[in-house]
């Protein structure tokens, strides 16, 4: 069918399973042509087109509610509830996001972006329903990866204890972005493949061979106690322990089985978990043979051969130059340890995996543990690298606080995807790290201007030993630039003067630096106005010194910062020179302004919030304008 | 003995189990009168001195190494290891700690103040040990309360994963500071009273009644199979289900039991949970017989009575008028809810869940999700109100940014204990949540000077829909003043004169408004200097109208804030300066400078760090006197 017709899920009612299969059918391939051109999260959404079709069907949204956990599974519920039309500008600016939108839908009733926030919110949700006397459902729907964030144990917790009505389903393809680890991980496979938790139904079993024969009774009777205790110790002891009717586990693409636990579900009282398999890349054979995630999330690729249709690469990726960087330094430093929240894949941690095994740890979708960890290790002398993107380092800010911080321990810092994101939008961008690291005492923060400053910072970073240091690097690619074979230490608090100038400077760092140059070239060029760069590679301390050497030559200073301007560098910078004497009225800063930046190509969302170099010139032309005419005053 | 001869806790190998119960008659008796003149966490301290000393002998610290889990129950571990001396100091300004303190001894591995930390930091520890191929033993001690907290979770389901050695005691008090909450909790009670978990039992034994009798075999077969079922489902099978070996209910009062069980764990292999029962206030009657969590925490007390020795107080604590304005709104808006992480009563909630007890939710140490529920309530229509303390708002950083002012969401936030807060110390002064809420888009921040601005800053809270609003109060009580029978609303981003004048301007909110008034006068009076005093009581969005006006004026600016100096009010304040073209060198910041400032009583504190009224009036002579030098130059 052409599912650019569909208006609202309503339509379902009336499918027979027939025609659902045939409908499932039209949404991968649908999936799999549009997705080949505009790149997004191909495989969780392929996993779940039963499901999720199953659910709009039993279920009545948006009277009913739909809260999908992380939101990148939401591609066929978005199709489903209208918006198929609009995946030509899936992830693109002014387009159909990525994730769920309250603004997109009434049927999006929960915004996500981060992991494990559905239990809770659905939670809400429940209490409202339970105050307001309203009878409907309210359904999360979470993945196995993201169930093991500390915040869905929390809910987990909290519903178990409260027993309202709750249909929690467990979406469980033993991925999260990369395989899965953890105990309830083990757990969950223990209950997936139920023959393999063996111990207790062997015991039992060798009573019950001790109870002599009385013909079929007693076999009888022993099977019952053997599936009595399957039932228990294999599915869902766990979840029945925490509070909750543990269902399952179910074919999550088997129609039958869906509609029938969707419908008992439905009936049943008190919390329920319904815990789905299925496939991840369902439907497209490159997708579904996939073990480490390459189909998690992706660019355009070419259908009939699953080739990805990437632009010729000059430099290696920011993620990897610093962690195979780490991963050379580890060959002589016994202490450096490795840590990820379940982002060995994004953070190119497996070549350090690999040669590394026994010092390295994927800790799963668990920040603060991760964070905390890293804070342990150092306690005793290590030295780990904790490699964690900015948007979900937000998760651990109280870890860094109370447990890094304020103990000054030895943690290095990889702060990865610092700055804008572009595609996956205003949920996953880098750009409040500065802000909310920058009061922290004891904490070192830079960020390097090109790849080869970068791997000098990581060894910076490592050799470092008066407390905890963070590195900022961007997404994507570097700038391609020659490596030296040497690693040297970069002083703390040391910037760098990349062009000189007289009539003004520019305090930047990372991603920006490149566009201050150029702006300084052209308004040379075209004004013969001389301005100064600096690498401002240190975002915390501060060059004090090159600082003072500025406010002594009187120069109007311009900041430019990737990231939130309230509290950031260039705030920094402002009461620097307020706390020195210097006047900030010569001061001008450039960065994030105070609302949420959507998704979009990081250049068209640079031009939004005016972070251009056109405007880069315009400040400089009238910061040196201004300052010509006070001087004439 | 005399506890203060104690300089480690070698001497404990050798005492005999007589002596042990002697000692811990004394360590009672010791705690119970130090703590009644300076007091403290009495209530859980009374609760670990036979856990404690038992770990000591069965150990040897500080090879292997003691986490305590929050720390507060650190007591019997510091007197143990030399510290006994040191109690007349306890809390007070550069006295003992009230928390484990890496500088105070070695045998304080790990510092905490925030709860659920302990297994991550232990699990750093013991991989630490395992790449040096050391052989210590890591024995983190970890309250039921705190195992509730996401972090504590995410830790458990990494350390049954990795199945590596470590032993986590678990100290089963069946509280937290209030009474414990969760279906956690409630596995837990399972696990303490076998008993009373049947169903399980019921139904196998109505299948081992049909077995047909015969003789005296099937009745001790079906002993085993109760036994083994009894071992399974009620004790530790939840932990057994995670990887780990569960070993208890232990007497936590019992030498025996105790040592039993710590050295047959000293010789598992694996992760090991060892469950002891203990008893909050144990020995100390008045502590021993409450139930809310009274003798958690205290002030002075005396001995025979447990009276507590308060001054008299004038005024009502901030958390409860709060709360109670919060509970007459909710007579007539049904859209109210109230949420507490485990803090009833600290957040003075008793009387709200006595009104509304359907309304009112304890959701445990999980502050994450108590905050995304909050936003899950709001999303569908509700208000609710989420009573957390500012230091404990720092685990929820990412839940604030992501989930409510992202999606713009009506919750209301209290935010308890903003400021300084003396005895406990540096873990726990809430002096960052401006810098951290400031940067986010969408929050209003608001601080109220007195009670009465306080209950229709309630009042404001709960009418505003147009996004999130933070109300930050104090700890401790308020002024005095009279309270208003009429609640108004007060205009968002309003400021208030409080004291006009015409050389400079105080910019301040809350507590620090009375040294700023009190400055001022006194300023008048003997330098016939004339001082505004400016409620600034909207931290996030700023008076623009009246800054603005002040510009216009020339005036000097003073900003004072009980809060971190770095990218705080004052920051926000020379921002916009800048950004409107006013001479940020007119303004001056006084606040927390950037270091951790430890426990003692305020006052010190506020002197320590120069945030004093003398330092207010000299700020201002000279910044009065530098316009003035200006003018005439």
């Amino acid at each position: 069918m052409d599912l650019t017709n569909i208006e609202n899920p309503q339509f379902l009612k009336h499918l027979s399973k027939e025609q659902l299969e045939q409908l499932s059918y039209d949404i991968r391939q649908f999936l799999i042509e549009k997705l080949s051109k505009t790149g997004g999260h191909i495989g969780p959404n392929l996993g779940v087109v039963e499901l999720t079709i199953a659910l709009h069907k039993v279920f009545d949204s948006p009277k009913d509610k739909f809260l999908w956990d992380v939101g990148h599974q939401a591609y066929v519920h978005k199709i489903l509830t209208g918006r198929a039309k609009d995946f030509d500008t899936l992830r693109q600016y002014k387009g159909l996001s990525g994730f769920p939108k309250r603004a997109e839908s009434e049927h999006d009733v929960w915004e996500t972006g981060h992991s494990s926030t559905s239990l809770s919110a659905a939670m809400g949700m429940v209490i409202a329903r339970d105050i307001k006397r309203s009878n409907e459902h309210i359904v999360p729907i979470i993945g196995d990866g993201a169930l093991t964030g500390g915040m869905a144990l929390e809910a987990l917790n909290h519903i178990g204890h409260e027993q309202k009505d709750i249909i929690v389903v467990l979406n469980d393809n033993e991925m999260s972005i990369a395989p899965n680890v953890g105990a309830l991980h083990n757990v969950l496979g223990r209950m997936r493949t139920a023959g393999k938790y063996n111990w207790v139904k062997d015991e039992i079993e060798y009573l019950i061979k001790r109870v002599p024969a009385v013909g079929g009774k007693l076999a009888s009777t022993a099977e019952r106690v053997k599936d009595s205790l399957k039932y228990l110790f294999v599915s869902g002891m766990f979840f029945e322990e925490m509070g909750f009717t543990y269902l399952g586990p179910v074919d999550g693409h088997d129609f039958n089985d869906l509609f029938e636990n969707l419908n008992y579900a439905k009936k049943t009282k008190g919390p329920v978990l319904l815990h789905v398999m299925t496939k991840k890349g369902k439907g497209y054979h490159p997708a579904e043979k996939d073990k480490v995630g390459t189909w998690h999330g992706t660019g355009p690729y070419k259908i009939d051969t699953g080739d990805f249709l990437k632009p010729k690469l000059v430099a290696p990726s920011w993620s990897k130059l610093v962690a195979e960087t780490v991963r050379n330094l580890a060959r002589e430093d016994r202490r450096i340890v490795a840590i990820t929240p379940a982002m060995p894949v994004g953070s190119k941690l497996e070549g350090f995996a690999k040669e590394f095994p026994d010092r390295m740890f994927d800790v799963g979708i668990a920040e603060q543990h991760a964070t905390t960890m890293a804070a342990g290790l150092a306690a005793v002398g290590m030295k780990p690298f904790l490699a964690i993107y900015s948007t979900f380092l937000q998760r651990a800010y109280d870890q860094m606080v109370h447990d890094i911080c304020r103990q000054n321990l030895n943690v290095f810092i990889g702060i990865d995807r610092s700055g804008l994101v572009g595609a996956d939008g205003e949920t996953h961008n880098g750009i409040y790290d500065i802000a909310f690291l920058r009061h922290v005492p004891n904490i070192v923060v830079m960020m390097p201007k090109d790849e080869n400053e970068g791997q000098h910072m990581v060894n910076t970073a490592i050799k470092y030993n008066d407390g905890p240091i963070a590195l900022r690097y961007p997404r994507g690619n570097g700038l391609g630039v020659e490596l030296d074979d040497q690693l040297t230490v970069i002083p703390i608090g040391s910037w760098e003067v990349l062009r000189d100038g007289s009539d003004a400077v520019i305090l930047t760092f990372g991603t920006t630096i490149q566009m201050a140059l150029e702006a300084a070239d052209q308004l040379e060029k075209n004004l013969k106005l001389s301005v100064r760069v600096v690498n401002s590679r240190f975002i915390k301390p501060l060059d004090g010194d090159m600082l003072a050497e500025i406010y002594q030559e009187g120069l109007p200073i311009l900041t430019i910062e990737e990231a939130a301007l309230q509290g950031g560098f260039g705030s920094a910078v402002l009461e620097h020179a307020q706390e020195n004497g210097y006047d900030p009225l010569l001061i001008k800063r450039m960065g994030i302004p105070d609302y949420f930046v959507e998704h979009g190509s990081v250049n068209l969302l640079l031009e939004e919030i005016d972070l251009t170099k056109e405007k880069v010139m315009e400040n400089l032309r009238l910061m040196i304008q201004k300052k010509d005419r006070k001087k004439i005053l």
